[in-house]
């Protein structure tokens, strides 16, 4: 087992990390930011290492400093967390050429998956069920207008380096395609200095379903069934659940099967996410495969009793897994607290915690880096909590979810609290009745 | 269902019962002594009312304030937690007489179970076993002699209307039987008004086991396993686990079918725990029953997926229970945090709480009416705080403890933290090795 863990990331992660490390007894190195200096993750680790002034890009994200780290410290073994460095091939390459273990995929498996069209090829390959569409990059607008007829309006065409919405759109018949094709490619181009395109159907009331697996040095993969992630603000998700209320027992064993047989495909060792779109006939397509933990894994541990930061750990270390599948028996929600005003477009409210009480008892867990006095610093991403609510019900845990939320109570700062509270009483929420689109409509009452 | 709930206490249980209040709809009514003003229970319930200054005697325990306090308000219901009225006979009376239901036993079951003696001989009808000993009250010194001959030596004298250790006497032969009667009789009567004393057999190597059982309307009953209570000092419990490392499948089928069979044969209504001795042969003797909810309930919450409050709620209304036993199939472990200096003898240390914070992430769970800012009153029990962690195995619950110990932060009064955090690490504990005798050898390392 590993002696001493490297965590390459800051807040709540970074934490969740040292916390696992700290019960299996491994020591722990938390790196820094100077606008990190006052975050639990530097108070709770055993060592800590200033790597950088704020910008991510001279701290998180500078792997020279992020290596050094672990060299002065001994560190055998790096947690990437997820963001910053966590899907970065280099840097897994890097890890290993320094011969330290970096807990997460290798650097063949983070190219694989990392870029979308490669992705999707390699899916298809492995049988998973992909979204109709182009076989790869498109090279030129005739194929273009060609691939359309062929998948049938409407269709989606997307950067093939994309994320967050950026050179994505959807065209509902083909007068509309030339534009489409000339703006996204533009916007591709300024966004990600590559206008590649690729094109898929348009999806009728998806719903972003995603299956947690675990795979072994072995090549064995297991899934510890699904999380739905419907809930999203311009592509980020804000609230997630377990099971999924659309989920029926047939569809999750199809797309567990699914899932495993990628992973097991491509051998993936750790701890992984299989993205899937969800018709409302109940078809799944593959999305994309997150090399790395997500931020809403808490919801999987707590209705399966699972430590997944363990398990990461025990796989990385080369502890074969028993690949049995897991089935949910409880219900469990994951709210995001984000320092931002939900009554004022979701802006980000950095500043300081002047006040913090946190919810407690029967059925709630809280995760989070801050603290009564700790200041958010402007720098980084605005979550700074994740709340989470766990009953036998899924109206037990929105019950549940409620009364945490009215709990909790933090003064210097806006948070996304009054969100939630109204997100767990609106009628579509409550019937489990809504798709990515639900924000769409979402107003908040003043 | 109930529609609003008064909650007769205080501190963390009366908070606890507002949660699963707020969960289910109920409105809620708290009380509380003018000590109590700025407690989260006050904060968090519907209504508020004081009843009176601090000596519970004026508020806490004072029946005609309370069922007024229930009358202004409109509740249908008293939830008496643990403590003060919770096993009053008289006030299960009162309460029926004005139609609030009393969410807990009734007068008649409190009455039988809240005399020893009277338990006992319930119990031995029923066919529990119990500790071999004296029937009933022993009426002289004489038939004494004769009881502790048939009992055989060691034998242990108690008052009959004792409790927390007073007026009890061990005695290893006859020769010390005399002084041991005398003094014990005299403790008794100044402590209970009382001084009827009874017989039983010491308890060699004794464990300290008790079975969680609920019942309902219909007088059905089933249990949802034990908690070992063995780590005491003076009879207060400091830290409760299940499973018990001391239990065997076999064992736990016994004693919960004898736990269940108790419950049955009194027709017993809601929550209640058949507390027992486990001697070193594994023989298992009743000791009594609490007719309410313990402070130690959370660990069976944990481990069976169960809100007991709930339970207790629901029952009440008259919703039947399935009658299924339960087994944990995971571990968890509570400490019972208090405002105690554990290095000067556990001296009560109350005074204002200036910095909080509280422990989080993965299998921690915290049950606290405190907050920063907060002056606890020198008035009352001083526990401030359950700290409760769960896994899948007891070593895994122990690490996490210890995990969770070190990230509770408390200043401007003394714990019980690091005493806890010292058990955490002795070998007997980990090793699962103990008695309840366990803390007449332990000593705080400096």
């Amino acid at each position: 087992m590993f002696k001493k863990v490297l965590i390459a990331n800051r807040g709540e992660i970074a934490l969740r990390v040292i916390r696992t490390c700290k019960e299996m007894g491994i020591k722990t190195v938390a790196v820094y930011s100077t606008a990190d200096a006052e975050s639990l993750h530097v108070k709770f680790a055993d060592e800590a290492v200033c790597i950088g002034p704020a910008p991510s890009s001279e701290s998180y994200l500078k792997m020279s400093n992020i290596i050094s780290a672990a060299e002065i410290t001994n560190a055998d073994a790096i947690h990437p967390g997820y963001g910053f460095l966590s899907e970065n091939a280099d840097f897994s390459r890097i890890c290993q050429e320094h011969d330290i273990k970096f807990i997460g995929a290798s650097p063949e498996m983070i190219s694989k998956m990392g870029d979308k069209a490669t992705a999707k090829a390699t899916m298809k390959e492995a049988g998973v069920p992909c979204v109709p569409g182009s076989e790869g990059v498109i090279p030129d607008f005739e194929t273009c207008i060609k691939v359309a007829k062929e998948t049938g309006y409407p269709v989606m065409l997307k950067a093939s380096a994309g994320g967050g919405g950026k050179g994505m759109r959807a065209v509902w018949k083909e007068e509309d395609l030339e534009d489409a094709w000339n703006s996204a490619k533009t916007e591709s181009k300024a966004a990600f200095g590559n206008d590649d395109m690729y094109m898929e159907k348009l999806i009728e009331e998806p719903r972003h379903i995603e299956i947690q697996i675990v795979g072994d040095q072995d090549g064995k993969a297991c899934h510890l069934s699904e999380r739905d992630c419907s809930i999203q603000r311009r592509h980020q998700k804000l609230t997630e659940e377990v099971p999924s209320p659309f989920m029926t027992k047939k569809l999750r064993k199809d797309m567990g099967e699914a899932a495993v047989k990628a992973a097991e495909f491509i051998k993936y060792e750790g701890a992984g996410t299989v993205e899937f779109l969800v018709d409302k006939h109940r078809n799944f397509y593959f999305m994309e495969m997150n090399t790395r933990i997500q931020v809403e894994h808490p919801i999987t541990e707590q209705v399966i009793d699972f430590d997944l930061i363990r398990e990461q750990i025990l796989v990385a270390a080369g502890v074969k897994i028993s690949g049995k599948n897991y089935e949910p028996t409880l219900h469990s929600i994951e709210c995001r607290i984000n320092a931002e005003d939900p009554y004022y477009d979701f802006r980000p409210s950095p500043g300081k915690i002047t006040v913090l009480h946190a919810p407690g008892g029967h059925g709630v867990r809280l995760d989070t880096h801050v603290y009564a006095g700790y200041s958010i610093p402007p720098n980084y991403d605005s979550m700074i909590a994740k709340l989470i609510t766990t009953a036998r019900t899924r109206q037990e845990a929105i019950d549940k979810m409620k009364r945490a939320l009215d709990e909790f109570h933090i003064e210097g700062i806006k948070t996304t609290i009054p969100f939630h509270r109204q997100l767990m009483d609106h009628p579509d929420y409550v019937a489990g009745n809504y798709t990515t689109a639900f924000m769409n409509d979402f107003e908040m009452k003043k």
